[in-house]
């Protein structure tokens, strides 16, 4: 994982490009050179194949860009995510990871060549089982055991492991291969989370008597907005730890915000200012959408008109985006330069996950707009 | 407005087009019948002009059928929903209530037409100045006495009754009309909250010594989710009593909400079911983003996929919609027939507001359809 410093490259580039673009569209940067960096992490460091969880961020050139690298794969939520995967990346395999499908989208699934798909209930099962045939891949999600990331999954999604049983061998009988997957919840801030829930899929495969023909630990690998670096070390040597107190196994995983948010370097223009309020081209409807629910605290940098130097006296100010509603402000109020006004730029780092994938054109305005910076 | 009984059918059509077109993807019905019924109520009741806030639903069909009736004109918050109406209706007045906008905004704004602007503060006012020419009215956006919509739109806008009287002077020595708008904010439980910023606007005109062009009295006319019935009476009873207690001046207002939200019907198709777990076609991401928030009070009705006649007995469900999101639940729980199963339909009348217009691609689902039913 990249050290915030080296952020700093990102912040020039966008500097670069708000000087020769003056961008009055919110535009998503995004750097390659950040983003193969994440994979390589996780390519050098986690002791499986990673799969990308397309849902952070679908933009055909991040899914070119990780279709290209040595990551293993994608994990889908959607007919939709599998179709833009396949139009720049014909070759690696597809992870239908939503444990609830429509019985048309699983068929179109199993047409697109996805062999991997997951399950939480005896009824998704009988629909996968009735609509696909040979060669095929079933992982079993599983309840995680405690609440441990800024999103609890374990309410919609998951499996009681002691119901996980019959369901597994109605899989094995079925002469499909089976795994075992989880979630522990999106920006998980515990690495023994990971190990608790290994230590369930373990007791599970003991229960059984048999071996899973891989082990998928999820997503939820945290990224550090607004600190000095991310540093995803901790959870890699305590998967390993965990996975090495059990029969080996395959492992896989699914990074979406891990991979991506770094890449992403978010351009707004401050499109006015009255007192202490200021008003971006981009708000809570458009790229800001998940920032007040995960209270992810913003960092930007400021950047005026004319390249000048900023003045060095901040105010606190509130931050509003560009429709009439109400909502459209963020809930935490940011350091902004004192003579901040209409025309000036901020940048904001780190904005490469759920930011255009959640984006909606309430009040007419565009979607952010994305480009490559390297 | 329409009665609830009147919504019967629309359920009816809903029901035959569920019958004719078995949709997998969430269809918004409108039906220009009752959305014709929604503004003819405000054209024979509403003491002035009738704005249409296009913010509510921009759908081109919504925006056509508004345009071809005797409403005034349209209430835009950018350029894309100003160009928007200009593509189905060339003649009806723009007001580009939006009391923030970049200056490049206002300038295009002027390029295509829009003479009726607002303000909130100097900036603003110098900004519009700056950039257009005559003719030109400028409405001044002031602050209403206190909280009284489910939104409070206050916080955002709005300018002291006591500071808006030199701005209003500057706008009359810059020979521009002037105009005074607020808004009480969406869903107004509280017909009194009209009369009271009406109030407001009369001490501002008497402490002026000077009648304005207009008296813009804004949206937040509520719509009675899940009631038998929404009736504006007493509204409109409100309104023309306080207005009768100063001098007479022309009237607008700016309704979205009680326009359209009655004419949209949304039809979603349940995907799948585990044990009190319903997951549907649209969800939270999708055409369900305000009800969250809002606390809209959802009354779908179901229907089986062979017409059959559905089980009496109701069970209590947690509503998912189609995402793996967490956060993709209705925060109510559903009363729905116990048999309830994967390609059942439910529909949720009532949804022409705040629904197509939110809905992001979050996970690549498609935005909801939108469909003529009449």
């Amino acid at each position: 994982m990249l050290a915030r410093g080296q952020n700093v490259p990102t912040i020039e580039q966008a500097a670069d490009f708000v000087e020769r673009r003056r961008p009055e569209v919110a535009t998503l940067l995004i750097s390659r050179s950040v983003l193969l960096g994440s994979a390589d992490n996780f390519l050098k460091s986690f002791p499986g194949g990673t799969l990308y969880a397309v849902k952070a961020n679908p933009h055909p050139e991040v899914l070119a860009c990780l279709g290209a690298s040595e990551i293993a794969g994608f994990d889908v939520a959607s007919i939709e995510e599998a179709e833009s995967v396949r139009t720049v990346c014909s070759s690696k395999p597809l992870h239908y990871s939503h444990p609830v499908k429509a019985t048309a989208s699983i068929r179109d699934a199993y047409k697109i060549g996805i062999r991997h798909y997951v399950v939480d209930s005896e009824v998704e099962l009988d629909k996968i089982l009735a609509c696909v045939s040979r060669p095929l891949s079933i992982a079993v999600r599983l309840k995680t055991p405690e609440k441990s990331g800024t999103y609890d999954f374990n309410t919609k999604f998951g499996l009681h492991p002691a119901e996980s049983v019959p369901l597994i061998k109605r899989i094995i009988d079925a002469k499909v291969e089976w795994g075992l997957t989880f979630h522990v919840g999106s920006q998980c801030k515990h690495p023994k989370a990971f190990s608790a829930a290994i230590h369930v899929c373990h007791s599970v495969i003991e229960n059984l008597g048999k071996m899973p023909g891989y082990l998928n630990v999820g997503g939820g690998f945290p990224v550090a907005y607004g600190q000095e670096r991310s540093d995803l070390t901790a959870y890699f040597v305590e998967i390993k730890a965990a996975c090495s107190r059990m029969p080996r196994v395959p492992l896989l995983c699914e990074p979406g915000r891990a991979l991506v948010a770094e890449s992403g370097t978010l351009v707004v223009q401050v499109i006015g200012r009255a007192d202490d309020r200021v008003f971006l081209s981009d708000g809570v409807f458009g790229s800001f959408g998940e920032v007040n629910y995960s209270k992810i605290q913003m960092t930007p940098y400021h950047l005026t008109r004319a390249s000048a130097v900023p003045s060095l006296a901040e105010s606190e100010f509130r931050v509003f985006g560009p429709t009439c509603d109400s909502f459209d402000e963020l809930d935490q109020r940011l350091l902004l330069p004192a003579t901040i006004k209409e025309g000036d730029w901020l940048i904001f780092p780190m904005m490469g996950a759920y930011s255009n994938a959640l984006a909606s054109r309430f009040n007419g305005f565009r979607l952010p707009s994305v480009e490559l910076i390297d």
